[in-house]
């Protein structure tokens, strides 16, 4: 950048579009954050609100980092898919109700006279770990999201890897068992309908269930750390009962990671990668998990590209959502 | 390119090795070819049995093109892989005994002085269908070979993507059954255990053994078409007879449709392409087999994916080996 020709410090700003929060933050041009703002989505008051607060915050949130509008040079917004990011607009993400074909990048460069940038969560996720965490110095990074879904970006030599039109990277919906377990996005036994939080939720309280009915006792310290309630099992209870040696829980774990192995080998067969990054539940489970899914990995997938992929936890943590957006712009 | 400064028309050498035959081309800097010779590759005799008769059919060849080697300005080569396009070396291809860690770029610089591109075949076809066949025009292709093996190779943005170590597009190695029947590779279940020529000919095989073992009499007409012996059915009359309507033979290409586009849709999920570009036994069986595969990718896929993609028979048909070697280099 020539700074003659711009004499004043650039600056960005970073909006995390979630279905329960929505935040806004200012960096530098190294990424560096300057300011924030958080505040619930309120996604059943629709999208009108949504947007209006956003312009709000994002007033807020210059001010708070002691800036004026015409020190910022871009928006990068990070927001559920899917989406298309050439017209940027948003078509029906699941947890956006009523964001039906909603013109977001337009209505936001109409409101601040700013180019804005916007991309699927994932995408900007992936991103962000290249450019700031995990993937720094890799020419193939496959980013994926285990929690209350399972996503994925492809970034492929700095760039996210968009495919004919935005839709690259559902690893989380390849199907491994047809006749599996029902997805959220309509057809059976995906991976994310297997191993997302409420997936391995919902196969700790089927095996607890079949225990029970067998007068089994080992499903009591699960049961104890969801208050003796089989609904309220959650995947965070598998992993605490796990860490203490708890027999079922481990079991539990297991079948996980070898489902994450055999999607994660088909994956490492499909786009060699150099390094897969694993968000949210891998990272709170650690080796626990991610052991396991090298190990499958490691069996299931070819010599080569076995031999060429690490496994990894993401390495953003708390700050994904915010340098997700703001890796889209500096 | 400048014509004063490169005032000769320049041209091109294409190497096309493979198992069982070797075949040497010239072609202008357009993809024309003007000569071809082609050889078989007794490849019992090792490395420098082959290596010393292409230096003598690529010289044969460009004689014929009524040319002198200065005129050459690369030499593209498609072999099987696995092997390394940075350093050119060629790491024991299933089908090349004796292959081993081969210095195949350096030995043909070194014996003509002309720089050499080598890349394993199914990269090299995907890219040829790009300039010359059904890709053309499409920004995300993919190549699947659908013979002996399903190879593929994956075209974005006109270059082939080749992951970290040249292993990417392995995609008849992602598993879909575990349990199920033994791949060439090792593992269990692969699309390619399931949908390759030999793999249709052992289901049919298995499925013709169990009907009779039933006595039933429906698996007449395949066995007939193999002289009576059910090991001598191949692929290849598996499509004979479901064309003139053979029950038993259309079950069979409906299953090996269902896996494929269980396989593709997985594909369709992760890379999103424009277009999906069947070899071989597609290209026979047309949309006996390509109608059943879109079925099945259009109700397993995602939405907008599936939408988005065309699943067509690759085109360059018995041109693809000679065009996979030009492609590299003009």
């Amino acid at each position: 950048m020539d700074r003659k020709e711009k004499p004043m410090e650039t600056h960005v700003v970073g909006i995390d579009i979630g279905g329960t929060k929505l935040a806004t933050v200012v960096a530098d041009s190294t990424g560096q954050l300057l300011s924030k703002v958080r505040k619930p989505t309120l996604a059943e008051r629709g999208p009108e609100y949504a947007l209006q607060l956003l312009f709000d915050m994002v007033r807020e949130t210059i001010e708070q980092a002691g800036l004026e509008q015409r020190s910022i040079s871009a928006i990068g917004v990070s927001c559920g898919g899917p989406l298309d990011t050439k017209t940027g607009i948003v078509y029906s993400p699941p947890n956006l109700p009523g964001w039906d074909a909603l013109p977001l990048k337009a209505q936001l460069e109409s409101e601040f006279q700013i180019p804005v940038t916007i991309e699927n969560d994932a995408n900007a996720s992936a991103l962000a770990e290249f450019r700031f965490g995990g993937g720094r110095g890799y020419k193939a990074v496959l980013y994926m999201t285990m929690s209350t879904g399972i996503g994925g970006g492809i970034v492929i030599n700095g760039e996210i890897y968009h495919g004919a039109n935005d839709s690259a990277g559902e690893v989380g919906h390849q199907i491994l068992l047809p006749d599996g377990p029902l997805c959220g996005c309509g057809k059976r036994g995906c991976l994310e309908a297997l191993c997302s939080g409420p997936a391995i939720a919902l196969r700790a309280q089927d095996t607890i269930r079949k225990q029970l009915a067998n007068g089994k006792a080992s499903a009591t310290r699960l049961l104890n750390l969801a208050n003796n309630s089989i609904e309220n099992v959650k995947s965070e209870h598998v992993l605490q009962a796990a860490r203490t040696g708890d027999a079922l829980a481990l079991q539990l774990v297991q079948e996980t990671a070898y489902y994450m192995g055999w999607g994660i080998a088909n994956l490492v067969n499909i786009l060699n990668p150099d390094i897969v990054l694993l968000g949210t539940i891998a990272i709170a489970a650690g080796d626990l998990l991610l052991n396991p899914i090298r190990k499958t990995v490691s069996e299931l997938a070819m010599t080569r590209p076995a031999e060429a992929v690490k496994i990894a936890p993401a390495q953003l943590g708390d700050a994904l959502g915010d340098l997700a957006a703001i890796a889209l712009v500096v």
